[in-house]
């Protein structure tokens, strides 16, 4: 991981991967950094039913193993390191990684974006201990018990007709009257007994002893408070993009997404952005990879024209 | 195919098959209009490397039945008919298509773009009598002969080592001094015996009898003219989009391609554009795939919002 690239990308999801894919075959001296682990947000996802060539749909885990092993065909080069910080120096940037500093001619954004929190009493003392920001990674715990899970989107009733084949009931708690989630997802979790929707209402506390025990409730539409008995609270509210170390370097926008061009170009030559980290995005698997693929067609291009 | 639908997407290739796989997720009264095979480009394609999640690759007909089979799952609906105009109306556009005229709230363009010509004389003539567009359909008809391919770009030149395994030697006749294909490629292709490259040169004629006999080539370095004895002569110069029917309708850009904003907008509200037909796509399958599915987002949030 020492000496200069000639591409560098920051973070290895759907974005990232397909990026590196890319950039692998067009044998540049390429490198990848993710913090955690290869396949971002995906790896979350118990079965992906929209990425395009998977009738049948696939696993989050399987699809982040796929696209992994079709960029290491390629010679993949990867290391496993939190950015902090992006500089510009003579030559192109400077990665300023936790454990190195890299040089790089051309650098692709694509770090994803993490789990809102709902930042209330509670929640963070009780992570771990019944607040969950991942189902499929958490589920198991919840056999024959009562969940909650926040949120209305996508995600939020996925992951709710995936916790029914673990919970005995799912209080879908959603603050408007109306859920976000497409009308297919919203049919499947209004048939599924063992969903029950709580609608026009937020959660205000998380409580219980050595684990949670109950939630406080608040109706925004009749103003009253209520509890509600439950075993754990699983929260799908959206994502923060992962640019705090880019504030004052990229032009961000006001949810702290980068500002991308028609070209996934940032207000830095040679710096793209790609995926759920830029803004615009559908914060899907199959946008994000192509958004890696562009970005790094958009790199070859630049480095080319240097 | 008669009455009135939320969505109608023109075109069935990569981009117009993931915004039909979202949109009939999203449970919307939609439309896909195709006027040839579903699939688009890709179907020309023997193997695709660079789709992400098929570590080993994927045939180019494979991946369109995959995606088709996919979207069909949801309840995909289809037509086999050319567009040949959009006009506005009250209650969103008009599509008027070979055989009806089909009123839709928002329109995804999708139609991707055709081969280039080389536009000189013989070229039209010989077409299907030596002169191809497609390595995939006719590699087979040059099983022990010569043949050349014109072009430098990925297509081109994997299009050639395509021909290898059947031709006896491959010309690959570019303008230019140098090939614009990836690093990969180049290698591959000047590793190969039976590619010979033959550059800073274009084909000004292509002449034969029953079938094409040789071409006339002209070196743009030394200004000399010389005969070329093949059997066949393969084109992969670029593509055209197919925006004819657009033009005076949409905003295109001077290549004929539709310009879109971040959103995949056009000048026209309500009409969406995705893939090879817009301007500053990758012409990636990939990349067309994630248009596809963002455009179809960016309807569906229109559709809301109207």
């Amino acid at each position: 991981m020492t000496g200069d690239y000639e591409i560098i990308i920051i973070g290895g999801g759907p974005a990232g991967l397909t990026a590196a894919l890319y950039v692998a075959m067009s044998r540049r001296r390429a490198l990848l950094l993710e913090k955690a682990l290869l396949g971002g947000q995906i790896v979350n996802a118990d079965r992906i039913e929209n990425f395009p060539g998977f009738p049948s749909g696939v696993g989050g885990m399987e699809l982040a193993e796929l696209m992994q092993k079709q960029a290491g065909r390629f010679g993949l080069e990867s290391s496993y390191t939190e950015v902090t910080g992006l500089a510009a120096e003579d030559a192109g940037y400077l990665v300023i990684a936790e454990d190195a500093r890299i040089s790089a001619r051309t650098v692709i954004v694509a770090g994803g974006s993490e789990h809102q929190k709902l930042n209330v009493p509670g929640e963070a003392e009780f992570v771990g201990k019944g607040v969950s920001y991942c189902a499929t990674c958490d589920a198991n715990f919840f056999r024959d018990r009562t969940v909650a899970m926040v949120g209305g989107g996508n995600a939020a009733v996925t992951e709710a007709l995936y916790l029914t084949r673990f919970a005995s009931r799912v209080y879908l708690v959603h603050r408007r009257g109306e859920l976000r989630a497409t009308r297919v997802l919203q049919e499947r979790a209004f048939a599924e007994p063992k969903i029950v929707p709580v609608l026009d209402t937020v959660v205000e506390q998380v409580r219980g002893d050595s684990a949670v025990r109950e939630l406080l409730l608040h109706n925004v539409r009749t103003g009253t408070d209520s509890p509600l008995k439950v075993d754990g609270v699983f929260v799908a509210i959206g994502f923060r993009p992962n640019t705090g170390y880019l504030r004052g370097f990229l032009d961000l926008d006001p949810q702290g997404q980068v500002m991308t061009g028609a070209r996934l170009d940032t207000n830095r030559p040679g710096v793209f952005a790609a995926g759920d980290i830029r803004s615009n995005s559908g914060r899907q698997a199959v946008i994000a990879a192509g958004d890696g693929a562009a970005a790094a067609l958009f790199a070859e291009e630049y480095l080319r024209g240097a």
